[in-house]
């Protein structure tokens, strides 16, 4: 067991067992449990809720304190926030915490599209929600929102797809390769068979070592905002900070996400045409990278954003990568704040 | 014996020993071996050289090959061009080529300061040089152009530090303490005792892929510049470019000058006090960073170029990357032949 999925850590959340997936990559989940955090309340009409599935490492919590509240966009006196967790992340069903003979590296592979469909039943069978006025996600929560507005133009009236692309590109697929990397090549990992995370700390390091240089940026440190955290070098900040943040988790889920991440592709619907794939859009939808972001610059998504029609290319000014997602950067996040908040005041185009 | 660094590789080129050198670490090479290669002729008046160092993994054949000839800046017809390879590039003093007890692993550490006072002795007293017209290099070479300038302001006439920094940041000394553990952490390494770089052929090439990943760029990669190279995919240029220009070499050399990139600092002559150090420069200086770098980001460069008196910021304009360096990207190439042009042609401020 790994005490950091908990429901103290990361709660309240419930756990809802959908059934049996078929997976894209020919693997079936047989009980997929879905992590699931809401927030607000659903009206009767049930055209007020909000999809928000999650980024690589990260919980249904952090978009809960970062990005939900009353007076925000995402306003739970107004909506009904619905949080996934995405499969793998620890609180779903994931490697770690799945049954003999899927335990472990013995899990079956599962892409965004896995993801997707499971949320579609979820939402649709579990909370009887036919319309979504909006659906936004960071980073893999991006892939997860393009992936929405691709598969279900007619139930998707808003989307807004944060610092993420709707198909990988080969540098991020390479990129995210070396932190793949960094945790496979631990004599400790054992081809996945640890018996916990700390026989794999070396990796996990070199892992928070990696998302330290990749994940932030040069400007963020020159700047001395490592200091403003608290950190007084940016090693204090990889063992502090970075590592202590990644450490605790379990290396075969963070590489069941890793495998999802590097192959999200929203053309896998359309034979391999993205623009096709990206054409079937029917949602009012707002791209926004953010300006500092080394995994997905700005130019990769205004490239996407191009293929969308009618869309808006929003970029978050920040000097805080890809990471400000964290909400490091509050600048950044009264940005997105008010981005989605526009976003939401747009009429549904369905 | 390493094939790789070989007269019929990387020559021609003449080793010189000046002799015992004592390291700013505590350590000594008593005989300071460089692998030297020169350009055109010196003049009576010995007033028409120009020094130029290498980069980390370089040597003295790509400057010949990228940016020297009759006709270029670094024109053959007109100076005398003294290409040094830094200690530790395999050429000159290194790792693989030292005497015991010094070979491999147990060779000193050696600092950007070291190779900066033994240039100055070569040429001095090997080539009776007095004054240098032009000091340039790139990276590596930048860092001990800006050493030159700061350490013997009296000497150059003109600096040209291309896509590196006179003090080196947090942010790429942890950039570059992942390249040094996908080498150490290979169990082939055995603390530097292995026999070959084949045994070490699996860190080798994880050290090439986050080359590949951080030292062009996404743009790079998006606008097929890879293909453009021969190859089809972004795996395929891993494999073929990139772990096919590190693969041969040998792993402590390599470590050796990675260690010496991290600690480049010029401000270590004047007790820590950057713009001190700086304020001695009297050479007239462009600083050209690359606008695409992932390792010395142009606004790194900037920082520092604003504390040397009288210099001219100058960047090059290219999604190459750091690795434009390499002369892949032509256009980039002619940039910096200009600007070396219009610095070569100012009068000398000594």
């Amino acid at each position: 067991m790994n005490n950091y999925y908990s429901q103290e850590a990361h709660g309240p959340f419930q756990t809802i067992d959908i059934g049996r997936l078929e997976l894209a990559e020919g693997g079936v989940l047989e009980n997929c449990r879905l992590a699931v955090a809401t927030h607000g309340h659903l009206n009767e009409a049930k055209d007020n809720a909000i999809l928000v599935p999650t980024w690589y490492s990260g919980t249904s919590k952090i978009m809960e304190q970062v990005y939900i509240g009353p007076g925000r966009a995402l306003n739970t006196d107004k909506y009904f926030i619905v949080v996934v967790n995405q499969i793998g992340n620890g609180l779903s069903i994931s490697p770690h915490n799945a049954e003999p003979p899927q335990a472990g590296p013995r899990f079956p592979k599962v892409r965004i599209e896995d993801d997707v469909r499971a949320q579609h039943r979820l939402l649709t069978e579990h909370f009887g929600i036919q319309r979504l006025a909006l659906v936004t996600g960071g980073s893999m929560g991006a892939q997860q929102t393009y992936e929405w507005a691709v598969r279900y133009p007619d139930m998707v009236e808003r989307a807004a797809p944060i610092a993420g692309t709707a198909c990988n590109t080969e540098h991020d697929f390479v990129f995210t390769e070396t932190l793949v990397e960094a945790i496979e090549t631990d004599p400790g990992f054992q081809d996945g068979n640890y018996r916990s995370s700390a026989e794999v700390s070396a990796g996990l390091k070199r892992h928070a070592r990696l998302w330290t240089v990749m994940g932030w940026s040069t400007e963020f440190f020159r700047c001395g905002r490592h200091r403003a955290l608290g950190f007084e070098t940016m090693q204090a900040f990889v063992d502090g900070f970075m590592n202590g943040y990644f450490g605790p988790m379990d290396p075969n889920d963070l590489l069941c996400m890793a495998w999802k991440w590097q192959r999200g592709d929203v053309s896998r619907l359309t034979g391999g045409d993205k623009a096709k794939a990206l054409g079937r859009i029917r949602a009012k939808t707002y791209v926004m990278p953010i300006t500092s972001d080394m995994f997905f610059p700005p130019s990769d998504c205004l490239a996407e954003q191009h293929l969308i029609p009618g869309s808006s290319f929003r970029p978050i000014q920040s000097i805080d990568g890809h990471l400000a997602l964290f909400g490091t950067d509050a600048e950044a996040i009264a940005q997105i704040d008010a981005h989605l908040q526009e976003l939401l005041a747009q009429p549904s185009p369905l």
